[in-house]
């Protein structure tokens, strides 16, 4: 198998001295208010503001890297994450993104020296035009979440965590196009730890796809849209998933706000809206642990707008 | 003594339960334009959104409580501090800030339930209010720096460290009152690990105390002034540190600013001005590490603004 326990052990050596080894906090009883404590990995404290350096980091140095350089399409974390690896590697990188993307996301992939093309609505729109620039150049085109490589780099999250907290039963990811929950299932096959995806209902492409038997097109219409905003699940991802994700759960758009905000006000941390869409499971009920349960929950994404987490703060 | 290693050492058996162990992460190379890595120590983190908590808790801990409760001066997030240990403990807390304090840090406090006086210009106008409570009442007062208990429990962010990073060569840590520096050079005592005190040139009161030989009165005026403004050094925090901190520094308020900016832009995490300065001092040159120096730096408070942050992105 191409994706596996083994071959992410493999790619965190390749990747290991390029990321930040992202650390895990305990929240306390009556956090969030729940009344169990739970397991938080500050993922979103990774390079670039999310998991995506590590697909990233690990795509590029597993590739021969032609003259034109890199290309990818993005909503925005992949195409910073490209960026910050192109550029810790000397290489250079021509970013798409559609423009939903936020200001944070543009600003860091600027930041990273990469050339950026900011058109269309969507993600697919920006990969139409990442596919037409590919074939006219001969780029080396890194996808966001259905290629092995990416997936085994995402993977690597969960290496750390489970020598970090080796005692989880249950992790909750977010899902975009289905990477990294790919990447996490895959390293924890065959232990009895379950993996718990968790989407907004109006960006569900891997609910949709395990319903429909297979990866189908959805309609885009929420708030954490910029980062896992998918039309269609990957079919790596989904291959995976239906094998080895436990259950797919659905939040609602005000749950993530409402997600967002507690883990501002009571833990200081700012993450975008993809970002707290895996505490949204447990806050609204969406997930509910068995007495005892130990529950881990990935924090993935940091490229926020404060404004808009501000605003969040004020029911706006 | 009764502030020392062991003393440290029994009062984080005593709070251990009641704090987060506050998690620390590598920067990386490069990093905010550094040649070298550094560990951060995610102590904004805690309980509160302050070190702070970790004093609130041993001080009521380690007390008999009267019936009139408790009662706290506070530039902000001592007030949050013993709030949020009052709450937890189940005591009613009644705690005076000045008008300087920030809306985060007063939303804070109200949101453990204390009874909140907000009056006067500074620190000190605020700890005259409470002094005067308290001797109307009978409450017990906990200071935010003079006091054993309190330097005692802000140890113990030294214990954890020395633990999660043991081959530290040096610690920068921001004082505004100098409780927390206290605690942490006497945990470091009797190690080969320096103590770096980073201060605003506009708040520097361990600085000024330094130069004078005793604790003097100083001015206030600077971006981080309602976290580290104290008027004067604590007795205690300036016995400790006349024998156990190698170096005073001072950063601008502009290289305060341009922390807040580097840890957002680079590590996605937001902090208040006090809780940047200590990062400050190398980013702007005031402390230069030698070749090879193993430094870590302290984030001790994260009630920021999200609007002061984001205005400090536009350079305003």
């Amino acid at each position: 198998m191409q994706i596996s326990k083994q071959q992410i052990e493999f790619t965190y050596e390749r990747i290991q001295k390029h990321i930040r080894k992202t650390p895990c906090i305990v929240s306390g009883n009556g956090t969030f208010g729940l009344k169990y404590s739970i397991s938080l990995k500050l993922e979103h404290l990774q390079h670039s503001g999310s998991f995506k350096a590590r697909g990233a980091f690990n795509s590029l140095l597993n590739s021969r890297i032609p003259e034109a350089g890199v290309t990818a399409a993005s909503g925005g974390n992949h195409g910073a994450a490209v960026a910050c690896a192109a550029h810790a590697l000397g290489l250079t990188a021509k970013i798409f993104v559609p423009e939903i993307s936020n200001p944070a996301k543009v600003d860091k992939i600027r930041s990273f020296g990469a050339d950026l093309h900011i058109e269309g609505a969507t993600y697919a729109d920006a990969a139409a035009l990442c596919s037409q620039y590919q074939a006219q150049t001969g780029a080396i085109d890194i996808h966001p979440y259905d290629a092995i490589d990416t997936i085994n780099g995402q993977g690597t999250v969960a290496l750390e965590w489970a020598e970090q907290n080796p005692d989880l039963n249950t992790i909750l990811v977010a899902v975009g196009g289905g990477g990294l929950a790919a990447g996490i299932a895959s390293y924890y096959a065959d232990t009895p730890t379950k993996i718990i995806a968790v989407e907004p209902t109006g960006s569900c492409s891997l609910h949709a796809a395990l319903k429909a038997g297979e990866p189908v097109d959805v309609e885009l219409n929420s708030i954490a849209a910029n980062a896992l905003g998918a039309k269609r699940c990957g079919t790596y991802p989904f291959e995976v998933a239906s094998k080895h994700i436990a259950q797919s759960v659905l939040v609602e758009d005000d749950a993530i706000l409402a997600a967002q905000r507690c883990l501002w006000r009571e833990m200081q941390l700012v993450v975008e809206p993809g970002g707290a869409t895996a505490l949204a499971a447990l806050i609204s009920g969406a997930y509910k642990p068995a007495d005892g349960e130990r529950v881990g929950v990935l924090l993935c994404g940091g490229n926020a707008e404060l404004i808009q987490v501000n605003d969040a703060l004020k029911g706006r």
